[in-house]
């Protein structure tokens, strides 16, 4: 009997060209197929949530395979950790129904963008947050992040050369908050498109730059024109924070 | 006239061999020293708060040189932090009296000593936090932490081979928390002893394991006995977290 297993991991994306398995680059993929080939006994794919770009950190990022060996799910995470690098954790697996897709099963999910906003830089940040030095006003940024939540034709939001069909994403929360020099962007969303949050962080930071106005979010969406809404902000703030599926139980 | 300018830093010290200048090996005080002398155009002495270990952290450090020359504070942050590694930031500089000494004008330090305890491993404290896997009680923990609050000899918590003369120091704050999966012990003093706060930490997992009780700490302390409290926790959990001077103002 072939079982479905969902593994949910946490991994500082630095040193990796993102999640999927491409050639001449490490990936995260790569890395966990090569670990759940060691302890399987055979090369299974495995199929993530989302594809998360180079240098982009995942506080949660699930994934399935299917398996016919018996190893206890308990014994999973521990024997895969034995195998992969420190900067990649398996924190949890469980089996899941047949059917169950990483990707498509997925109701949400939900991202951050962190931006350090101190005047010199925070070496515990390196590679992990983007550094503006000039002050942000968080409440400013978070009134006009308040204007991507909706059901709309995200294409302003969109790098080019995406080849998705619908553009057409539901936003169910978004907010800025400020904790001490940090500046934290979070957005919830039935759906991304490809680049979608690191343009989102860049049309911020082009509000707090007075290019754009606050309450003109609602009208670059309406446009679907990609040269109106702000830059792409770095890869290395952006983390895939929480994935959500229909489960009957908590994920993690 | 001679200026003399105190810095305060920020460092991850995964790469270095610690604060103070030696050879062979990497130190935070050398490429401090590279960098002054590159802005400066002279090698000037600096002064450190404290020896941090190889492999300890600071989420402040402060330090200071004299100089002849004007560069305005306001410029020396960013002039040294071009400078310096990502792993190293000066985050403010000031002018302070001339017999001002980052040691010696110290009138407490706070450390704080970071464990990791969830069941699987945080890709993003990597080397920056102490992994304990088993459930750790932090109520327990605080509550033998309050027994290292006092003036005491703390030979019983001084590595061996120090040669200082006297071995008391006043600890005046001392206790443990939980953040999610995240268990700090944070402890202010007047001074510290080498490896004193890594050795509370090491008792403190020891009281956990039961293999010393929770109200011993005061016994262990009166001992002066090293073999009597618990080992050392690794160097990489520690952070040297505020440094406190009496200078009619904030420091940073």
């Amino acid at each position: 009997m072939t079982r479905n297993l969902l593994l949910t991991l946490m991994y500082d994306g630095s040193r990796y060209h993102g999640w999927q398995v491409q050639e001449n680059a490490l990936t995260v993929q790569e890395c966990l197929q090569d670990a759940i080939e060691t302890v399987f006994g055979e090369r299974l794919p495995v199929t993530g949530c989302s594809r998360t770009d180079a240098g982009v950190h995942a506080n949660m990022f699930c994934c399935n395979f299917h398996t016919v060996k018996l190893l206890a799910c308990e014994r999973v995470a521990a024997a895969l950790n034995a195998r992969l690098g420190e900067d990649i954790a398996v924190t949890h697996c469980r089996e899941v129904p047949e059917d169950f897709h990483a990707r498509y099963s997925c109701v949400s999910k939900q991202y951050k963008y962190l931006i350090w906003n101190g005047q010199a830089r925070n070496p515990f940040y390196y590679k992990r947050a983007f550094h503006y030095k000039y002050p942000l006003d968080a409440k400013l940024l978070d009134a006009a992040a308040k204007g991507f939540i909706g059901s709309y034709d995200f294409s302003a939001f969109c790098a080019a050369g995406s080849d998705v069909e619908s553009k057409t994403r539901t936003v169910k929360a978004a907010s800025v908050s400020r904790h001490g020099d940090m500046v934290e962007f979070a957005v919830l969303a039935d759906g991304f498109l490809y680049n979608m949050v690191r343009i989102m962080a860049g049309t911020l930071i082009y509000v707090a730059e007075g290019k754009i106005a606050k309450d003109a979010v609602i009208d670059i969406i309406l446009s679907k024109e990609r040269g109106r809404a702000g830059f792409t902000a770095p890869a290395h703030g952006l983390y895939l924070n929480r994935v959500n599926y229909d489960l009957g139980g908590a994920e993690d």
